[in-house]
């Protein structure tokens, strides 16, 4: 076994001998542009990590790995056209940097390379990994649709935010690693095992990372808090609080989700206090700590040796900061 | 053996009993909105009809024949947007009757449903059938970023915009055939042939649909004529035009493509004159000869018997009113 770091470095490299230099330029660039546009790697790490974990060689999983890259990718590609974002990671959009035309074709081409990088595999694995990715992808699809739905709607929830959350992200994280499983060939039970694992570890990331949008350390959470309340996103605590505040507490919420003000200084604060006072702040963390324990749970009954389990734990530490 | 129209049939009996009906409805309604708003079903009709050809029941190729559909549809979701298109078959685009992030999402999803289909078949076959949709897939999004770049390009040549037909519109008529005859599993010859003929009805079909637009008749081709001059749509005409006129009508007609005027009637006659004149509309006639010609010899080449090249000599002429 590696260290998670290097599993990273493994795909990292393996992506550099896979760019596709093809015409039409104006489809393949913007697709080798956002691939390496960085990131954690984390859902193709956790592939190559998983495949060992269940026994078989990282490398088998390097294709794999690709795909579920490359499907994560194309799914930005087509959130940046939805939430109008211009940047990503410190860069320009693709829908910025070319046109939303071309962002939406070149979304569309990764979604059928997904496909494309599972060919590697002999038919019977090769279907499995199909069928997980199908479920992963509509399961994204439907996760994004709710996530625009409930931007709008007002009645909208914790346990649909739980839900939306779950697709959109939980999904991912979870069919990574069950994918790596499944490369593995190891039995059915751990690979429903592993794919539960992951779903509540991306849970909780999801959560910590409504989280820390407000309570976090910015030197190390790397951004300015509040961002959340500044483009008034409804994330957890905001659905939480509606859920346990006060009628007027909600009211004044709501009133304040409803404003883009120049100055966010005191909307910042005044929700900031708000949560904390409310005990909004307290549950989230209490349900990031609900979602970590159940994923140490489902780890402890996974067959395989203790220093396996310790490299899961440590990923999800240096993920959540919370060992599982 | 059964006709063109009842194979026809058979698949819109089968498509109705697809539908589905599953949450979120803002991802699940615009996609069922879609694949019922009608249309030929060319596509899927050639799939059955393929494997009927080759030797298996047409019920084999139920769900293959609505995987390319599907793909076919998430494709022109996609397009509308791309093409600012308010109308298709009649009604409200998807992008117009929702708006256009959900026409993002419901055309990924159904690629991802595309895919989805194609798991009815075992491992072996699915492989294959997906290595086709594959290459066809990334062919259609090629074509169609290359007919975006075409629109704003002066240099496009006759053999580029050939090469964007044949990716954009000859891909997906000679996969459907492909896949029908892979579900037969009759040779790789014969596979490969069938492709070869419907790549090349494909393009007969397309530069047909070009000719027709502005030569058509307008009872039977069903619509105004000079829709693409109108809206400035640089077909086959145009760009075989900027090959064999003369420097100073190139100069006409780049200018004419240049405006948008409200009455286009003089624009319509002057460029129709010009088609005429210059040997343009002669040219089209004999290029459709021409692929029509070679689709009739490879058909030639495939073993099957008469009666069977019969069904698809009729499809062909009911396609481009020519026999092959």
């Amino acid at each position: 076994m590696y260290s998670i770091a290097q599993y990273t470095d493994f795909f990292i490299s393996y992506l550099e001998t896979q760019i596709i230099d093809k015409e039409p330029k104006n489809l393949y660039d913007p697709i080798s542009y956002m691939m390496a546009l960085g990131g954690k790697r984390l859902r193709p790490t956790l592939t190559l990590l998983t495949t060992e974990i269940f026994g078989a060689d990282y490398k088998l999983a390097l294709p794999a790995a690709l795909a579920i890259e490359v499907f994560h990718n194309s799914s930005l590609i087509h959130d940046d056209i939805i939430d109008e974002d211009p940047i990503r990671r410190g860069k320009a959009t693709v829908h910025k940097k070319w046109n939303t035309n071309i962002a939406i074709l070149a979304g569309d081409a990764m979604i059928i390379l997904t496909y494309d990088y599972l060919q590697n595999y002999d038919p019977n694995l090769c279907k499995d990994l199909i069928k997980a990715v199908n479920k992963m992808g509509l399961e994204v699809c439907e996760g994004q649709i709710w996530d625009v739905d409930f931007e709008t709607r007002q009645n909208v929830t914790v346990s649909e935010y739980l839900k939306m959350i779950e697709y959109k992200t939980g999904a991912l994280i979870a069919t990574s690693m069950k994918i790596g499983a499944l490369i593995a060939q190891t039995s059915q039970e751990n690979c429903d095992l592993i794919y539960e694992f992951g779903l509540n570890i991306g849970l909780a990331f999801q959560l910590q990372d409504d989280y820390l949008d407000l309570f976090g350390d910015t030197l190390t959470f790397g951004r300015r808090l509040g961002g959340d309340i500044i483009s008034n996103k409804k994330t957890y605590l905001y659905f939480k609080a509606l859920e346990i505040t006060s009628e007027s507490e909600k009211e004044l919420l709501k009133d304040l989700y409803a404003v883009r003000l120049e100055d966010n200084t005191n909307k910042i604060k005044t929700i900031t206090d708000l949560f904390l006072k409310s005990g909004v702040a307290k549950a989230t963390q209490e349900s990031i700590k609900k979602y970590t324990n159940k994923a140490s749970k489902i780890l402890d009954k996974i067959n395989i040796e203790e220093d396996k389990k310790k490299l899961l734990r440590d990923f999800a530490e240096s993920l959540i900061g919370r060992r599982v």
